[in-house]
């Protein structure tokens, strides 16, 4: 059986990254691919390292004939997706891979991103889309939404953990390491080469990053209360790739337990042995996520350590996975390539 | 149809490349790997990033049953594969990706060696595993032995314009740039990140490189005369990738024109349109080779732009490339990975 | 005034990075370089970054005439310094980079180096090379340990907070991310360039790292009670530099006041202005630590980020600074030279 | 004796490193700043490596008070001087980093440039940049132009071959691995660090690149006849740094030579053994050159390699330098700092 897809906004990073999954994905088929500014070109002047592929040529949203299509990707700026999903036809479905649809609570929304949401019906229906925890959800929703790269990360982290009642819900501190694609393709000066590629600094620091939203929604659903956690991502040269690095208190061993126990059968979560902490060099370009938990000296004290391809398991490949259980195809269909070392 | 094929050597990055391309391959299946000073160990310790596989234990070479092999990739340092090539039982096809049987002539192989070959017999036998060029003889060859990951990225670009009477074969400059994961595993002061990370140095300058016995025999072959190029590699502080420019004598439209058409119908070797120059980070992770021509502002004189991934490509994407002909099975069988960028 | 120095251990990154300094060091004379397996090699050999220099040939340590040295560095690998330091003429003063002299309590220095230590009269002697909190001892020392790069780092973030009581002493977590060439320059597998140009990795989690025994020395002096921090260095691809993100309770504001006041005479620690957080990219190359204050949107938590070269202010710019205090030099000299950017 | 400077466009990477280097200039002072679009800024805000620096507010060029600036330095781009420097006071002396006044032919101006030149009397009286074979003109100019970083690194290789006649004019091939830095600060999506961190790919080729216009101008007038060399930049990952490999035909014992003896007093010019060839590491973040010889294996051949840091001794080292012989100091003054290593 093969479906249509489009993907919409296609010139971005998480547009090309679809594209090279979907290269080797047997029931995909790329039927439509956006970008308003770069409409009329050939994707292989885009992106040139997909100029093997046969696909269509760039087009406008307005071009694209929606009736031939079974599901579009909405890889658009934050913003965006909103009306644009609302106006589709309601037999496509939709998985964006934007911000718009995250929040379910439109206060939230407003709040994070600065204006209020244009669909908030939509935003009700829209299933959140970290797939190992959506999963019955995400099976039988039109609209998903995909995470925030840095939300995927420390959920695989500390979702089991919370549920769990094994860490102490008012001191979760998270550090993340941030390859540099995740900042997308537009122009921004300290995007350049020169000035990232020796240098590490964090950004939104201070409680201001909007995937913050994310972590409060879910973590204050799972815990029955209120969580607000402490998450600082620091930008490092490397293109791919999200290693969060997470203070918790607990006991470290209960917390391994715990975590093998919730991933044992799950294709895509590695959890280490007890004490081995992820490289994040080891998941580029796949849709697998590695799991650490290393002990303190000070008993009572751990680190959960989690690590992804943010373009990948972070963004394209959990869109991918989503679509897998959307159309009733095998939840792994196409997304098991190996990652690339070195 | 499944075949059991044998890594021997599956501690070194050409073998971890095998092991990844080869886990989405949908007939071959990695029966035994091997790995001397690291047998008993599991793959998942040696090369973290492939964990979610189910791979057999590392073994010795000697622990195999070779009645159960189809075919052996040889992933071994030069000088090893001779006499255990020899030695095999004669059932088992083997595709070598070191250098020992690369030179057809005893005296070839010595002179660049440094030491007599000690299965010259094997060596006559042995066909040239550059796939686009040898792909009858390689369909029923036992051995096949791989090509110098410089030697392929130049022959993809030269070969053609030598065939055909396009260049003064006099006057062929080849300078190359290359990642540094050609220089493999072992530990080399200049190999250390702190030592290379900043660095750009040539290398086994003045017609020193090995390769260079490659490149002799195959353009004499062609040119039905004698041939040397001169050849300088570059380390660039990239992973993976060689990226050729070749500077030749000769017209440049009817240099692109022989190249275009050379390749038209190859699934893995890509000819940009004339003018326009290829990119090192667009075959990243691939079997794919770009190349391109520009002509100087002088007359006559043309650069032949040639890159691929020195692992895949390069070497253990060819190796499979070769081993799907031995087997029987299409060319292109779990090689149309698209490459990873960015 | 002129003086002439040692380098003892000259091949390794902190010995050359002292070559560097001194170059352009008015007062101080380059009279001997040893380094014993090198022995009888010129230093151009070994860097031929230095190749301008005129520098004295590699020798041992034996063939140095110690009556014509005022003053030696030694940039040894730990344990080795111990026994050469006690063997030294005592009118050579001495500034030891490595960790023998660190730690004053002889318990301590065997848990954290797993040996007794041989020189226990001159660990007591031995002055904690932390140049603005020690400066006066340093005046008068013969010997002087140089800090732990990640100690130097993370306690110009801190002392002045603990000193002062503003922040919670139990709950204090440090997660660095670190450049490479702090791993020096011996052969590890995993630091050739192919294993960490694309990788982040956390490295003696939980509570192993020596420089805790510096960190809970002088912390729990500065406190008057037992401080237990946790600390968790991560491997970055950056070649030189050390950024320390620390997570405390306290009230941010009266942080950031803490160090500003600590720090306004201070040549080369600056303070950014309140909410901005430095990057380590803009000390490389320099004597300059770069420290920023950042309020979390929980009251009462806060970040504070400091950031050096590891290869500079963490150890051989360090080692000059207390050397030129040592000799009567003024503290700056030979140390003004501003970050390498970009 | 302390000079007052104006640098013009310091916000810039060679506005940047100008600052760096007079930071440690025992006669230079920096009086006056501009940047057109920054105006009003701190350099500290521009540039936070400079933050430790007491530097003047960026203002407007019409801002600056000319009659108190002995020598400004232009880094502006290209164009943008012409006009600027005919209406200085002609009090001021003045060292053109840009490309305005490398060019003595108006018609090679307007060929490379694309528009005819506003000042061609200036152009007239302006001597050309490259101090080690303009010295005596420098010291006694007004007006210096400094050199394309790229001619710069290639003249220091061919000039003594070309005035010697030891090497065949019309076969004279260039291949230039080039640091990132040299696209400048401006923003192009090429230039993002997701673009090139794993990427090598050459540009201008063909014989497009506006340096040729130097290379023609300055080869021919040392030959006496028209020389035009094959000449192609290739960008590479790294910051700092430009490899010149020239692939020459003539004796190459004799090449190396002439070039030691032209070079064997030159404080910046270093000529390593034969058969040895520099890497560019070696010389980053410094004003110094390192040139190599190796001979081929097919005699009459030779590759000289020449290697310099584009920021430095390609474009704000070289100001310097002229600088200093412009106002009558020494003409190491401020250069001597080592380079940087890892």
């Amino acid at each position: 059986m093969t479906y249509n897809v489009a993907i919409l906004g296609a010139s971005g990073y998480t547009g090309a990254e679809l594209v090279r999954i979907i290269a080797t994905h047997p029931n995909l088929r790329i039927a439509a691919l956006s970008a308003d500014r770069k409409a009329g070109m050939q994707m292989s002047d885009v992106f040139p390292h997909l100029r093997h592929l046969d696909l269509p040529t760039l087009c406008t949203i307005d071009e694209i004939d929606f009736d031939k299509i079974d599901l579009a990707f909405a890889a658009l700026p934050h913003g965006l997706s909103q009306a644009l999903v609302r106006d589709l036809p309601k037999n496509v479905k939709v998985v964006d891979l934007g911000a718009d649809f995250r929040l379910r609570d439109p206060a939230a929304y407003e709040k994070w991103y600065g204006a209020p949401h244009v669909a908030t019906d939509l935003q009700k229906e829209a299933v959140y889309g970290l797939t190992e925890f959506y999963r019955d959800d995400i099976k039988n929703a039109r609209l998903v939404a995909g995470t925030g790269c840095n939300a995927a990360t420390v959920q695989f982290a500390l979702r089991p953990l919370i549920s769990g009642g094994l860490i102490d819900l008012d001191d979760i501190i998270c550090d993340l390491k941030n390859g540099i694609s995740g900042a997308g393709r537009s122009l921004k000066e300290n995007m350049l080469f020169a000035e990232r590629s020796t240098d590490v600094m964090g950004y939104s620091q201070g409680g201001k990053h909007r995937h913050l939203g994310e972590f409060d929604q879910e973590f204050s659903l799972l815990a029955g209360r209120p969580v607000e956690i402490m998450f600082t991502p620091h930008l490092v040269p490397v293109n791919r790739g999200i290693l969060a690095s997470c203070y918790v208190r607990g006991d470290a061993q209960a917390i391994h337990a715990a975590l093998v126990d919730q991933y044992k059968d799950e294709p895509f979560i590695m959890v280490l042995p007890f004490g081995a902490a992820p490289s994040m060099g080891n998941v580029t370009g796949s849709n697998y996520c590695h799991i650490g938990v290393v002990g303190d000296r000070k008993s009572g004290r751990a680190m959960v350590v989690s690590t992804l391809d943010n373009l990948n398991k972070g963004s394209s490949g959990q869109a991918v996975q989503n679509a897998n259980l959307m159309l009733g195809l095998p939840e792994t269909e196409g997304l098991l390539l190996a990652p690339v070392f070195p």
